[in-house]
């Protein structure tokens, strides 16, 4: 069928709704819309819209009231975005041709191993924004539990590396560390940064923000300065002190990866080969040579046992080899948090002390992240073997690491002040004791009712750690909230879930 | 959390958006909305709202414009209907409790067996609209293939029975078929009931409306007669003539099925066990215990092959064994089209020449229409063994299926004309040859874009079938639609697809 016929009879006119449904690519058209009619569309079916310049295939949902005329077609934030349109310009409707690729989701669910093109396919359709949620839904399942084989995982990599930009820093080795989260305040990237481009080491860290945690690193260090920077100014910050703490949605690594994570945390879906791929994607397309895995293992942690944190790591390593990076799996104790603040400004906080050398700095965070640059030093052959730790933490306790932090955030945009929330709530304990278990993710779930990530100031300080004695009536965590209703909806939940932090009644002496 | 404190703090008035998302409970919110701050909702999020009565789980979809404000949150038609409101009603919401369900789903993606009460679990989540459509996706996907085995399909197919109302005819014997579809024109169903019910079975009928074929049963029969009848009508129709031809629509059988079935043709994912438990929920429901599966088996048809076809039929008698129902499938001809009309009213046409035993009557049709019914007076010992044809033609070519079905219609609101399309086209053979291949496929969609199922007298006339022989410039088929655009859509998608109708030259004599 040619374009121009196309046009001819199905032409309509394009409106912003300002509707955001995410990534699903969303149309509206009128229930009594000729197109409907016609193309017999109905709530849910699948269209492709075109303009002189672009083609998109959405969903479409139906609308009767005075939204819309009939000869008017709506389109959601990510479908105008992607079809880049001006308010009133003409369109034209009509049935989407079968995507080849959703021949391959099938032959995965019927237990085929895809190969290399087909797997590019598919990341190509997701990152066009052919599929439908549904559609990523069954593609993440199919590949759920551990049914991608190590072929498919390293071809999805790098499939997922080549659907977006890739980062170039003209240096031999680029260092770069994860953690395989689940560990509330567990902020130990930006301390690692600082001491490492101390050290003379290369690390531009792009980080994320917060999905279903109470904050990302992005978060946090946005209380401190400016993360939103385009790729020449961190090319820039880079430059002068050998690393950034940029935030990385501005700079298009692995946008595929962006697309299903979120599908994935809705279905709650563990695979493992789409955890690695997401992982190792984000880290090739950054530019990094040398990465650090930082794997908590812990009871309500994401790895849980062992055995699944040594399998994982076997399978991050093939990948990493087969792709040409140099990885590092460091396995650490996820059964607590880390630090104190958990929420944007009450974990920069807790970095400013380490990094000031405060003698209130929380111990636990600045030795994990004296642990995870030592590693990282050793791996980059910046430091003999063994003797990492004591030069990461020379460099932290001299001050070297706080002057590189300072020069980073200046050359960002200027080091800033943390806000501080008005409202407080304390949680007192009942009874004496020890500290016997504490649950991260209720901890994390009430960080984010007191309105973190969103209100910065927002969070949870928690005074107390496993095995730490206890008085009755002593403060075991402050609620910090923004505003009256949040801190009430916190308190409820604390005391709706006294499971959170559990003691043990000493033993008499 | 008591119920008065969520009221407190998150209070907000009802609006109908008129936006009609299907299936997906879907909310609005205005992104100033306090809710979505104190909360950390964002687009996609699920949300739990509650009314003094109703309480859903939703899609959340924020607005930027006028159509909100921060104080409002707008419904989709399908919230709307589970919560049961009026304009202006006090809602409020809060974070849903993780569906216990959602885990077994989990559990079935890594391969375990789910037991009864799990499967019961999910199916009555599914109905109380708690799945979000990417958690369907996910179910489908997790049963594709032929991941459930006969004891799932079994619980699968209770659970959904029991989702729904369930009919009782307060008679002994009720027959029923099903055809596992993909084959365009094969319109049987309202002839054998009229044959049967003339021979003084009960088969009390309730179709479909066509999802993505040019038309279903119902559709056909409402060109025909009132087919939206209320129970209690049914009951009546059925009491009076021993058959009815109703609209399934109105009496919520298997409403589970009506919930994933959407989401599967979606996906296109085949799922040997959902089809079963859709087909035998659906006539469990409807209170059959005689029920005959038709397979046509053909290369364009929905079974491909003898193989598939043979597998399918024993999975069918093993799950209706254990569910009590007594079970016949029949394999028949998938090649092509049966009859002449595909579409609603040319189907309608060709049922009526049938009755009415027209000289022109598609003899293919009728046929078909007579060893259906001949198994089902076997099946149901109303015809000795091998005497059921014998007895169906007869009460066919005798005219007394003719009068049951007048009789049928006249109860359900009165008899009446199919429409009839203003433009038409005929579409002429090229060259002279004999029929070798027909694309079911193609066919059904060249119907639909002329505008079949939503305008009725749109569709196809088909005149020649496999192994007929044709003269260079002689019609082949002729479309009809009821305005000139759709018409001009079909027709270029004809000139697209020349090998939708296939000819052999023929062997010169």
């Amino acid at each position: 069928m040619t374009k121009n016929s196309q046009q001819r009879l199905l032409t309509l006119t394009a409106r912003k709704l300002d509707i955001d449904t995410h990534q699903e690519l969303t149309i509206y058209l009128h229930q009594d819309s000729y197109v409907c009619h016609s193309e017999g569309f109905s709530a849910l079916s699948r269209v492709r819209v075109n303009s002189d310049d672009h083609s998109i295939i959405a969903t479409l949902h139906i609308v009767r009231g005075s939204q819309l005329t009939p000869y008017e077609i709506g389109f959601s934030d990510s479908a105008w975005q992607h079809m880049q349109l001006t308010d009133g310009d003409q369109v034209w409707v009509s049935h989407p041709k079968p995507l080849e690729s959703l021949s391959y989701l099938r032959a995965k669910v019927f237990g085929h191993k895809l190969n290399e093109d087909q797997i590019r396919t598919i990341v190509n359709d997701v990152v066009a924004g052919r599929y439908a949620d549904v559609h990523l839904a069954a593609f993440i399942t199919a590949c759920g539990d551990r049914k991608l084989d190590t072929d498919e995982i390293i071809a999805l990599t790098r499939a997922m590396v080549d659907s977006g930009s890739r980062l170039n820093w003209q240096r031999d080795i680029i260092v770069d560390k994860h953690c395989v989260g689940g560990l509330p305040g567990n902020r130990t990237t930006p301390i690692v940064v600082s001491i490492l481009a101390s050290l003379g080491l290369t690390m531009p860290k792009t980080s994320s923000r917060a999905i279903t945690s109470p904050a990302g690193t992005a978060d946090t260090m946005e209380t401190l300065t400016e993360v939103s920077l385009s790729l020449s100014q961190m090319q820039e910050v880079v430059r002068q002190h050998g690393g950034c703490l940029a935030w990385g949605g501005s700079v298009q690594l692995s946008p595929a990866d962006d697309l299903l994570i979120r599908v994935e945390r809705a279905l709650d879906i563990d695979s493992e080969g789409q955890l690695i791929a997401s992982v190792l994607s984000k880290k090739i397309a950054a530019g990094a040579t040398h990465v650090l895995i930082d794997i908590p293992v812990g009871p309500t942690a994401k790895v849980r046992d062992q055995q699944s944190a040594k399998r994982l790591a076997e399978q991050l390593r093939t990948v990493a080899q087969a792709l040409g990076l140099q990885l590092r799996v460091l396995f650490s104790d996820g059964s607590q948090p880390v630090g104190r603040g958990i929420g944007p400004a009450l974990e920069a906080l807790d970095i400013l002390a380490v990094l000031e050398n405060s003698p209130q700095a929380p111990q636990d965070l600045k030795e994990r992240a004296i642990l995870l640059a030592g590693e990282l030093l050793e791996m980059s052959e910046a430091a003999a073997a063994g003797k990492g730790q004591q030069q990461a933490r020379q460099a932290l306790e001299q001050g070297h690491a706080w002057q590189c932090f300072q020069a980073i955030c200046q050359a960002q945009g200027g080091l800033r002040q943390p806000p501080v929330a008005n409202y407080r709530y304390n949680l007192l304990a009942d009874c004496a004791g020890r500290v016997a278990a504490i649950d991260n993710r209720l901890l994390s779930q009430a960080a984010k009712l007191a309105g973190a990530p969103v209100d910065k100031a927002a969070g949870i300080v928690i005074y107390k750690h496993l095995g730490d004695s206890v008085k009755s009536g002593e403060t075991l965590l402050t609620l910090h909230a923004e505003s009256p209703g949040e801190l009430d909806y916190a308190v409820e939940f604390l005391n709706a879930h006294p499971e959170l932090i559990q003691l043990q009644p000493d033993p008499i002496p």
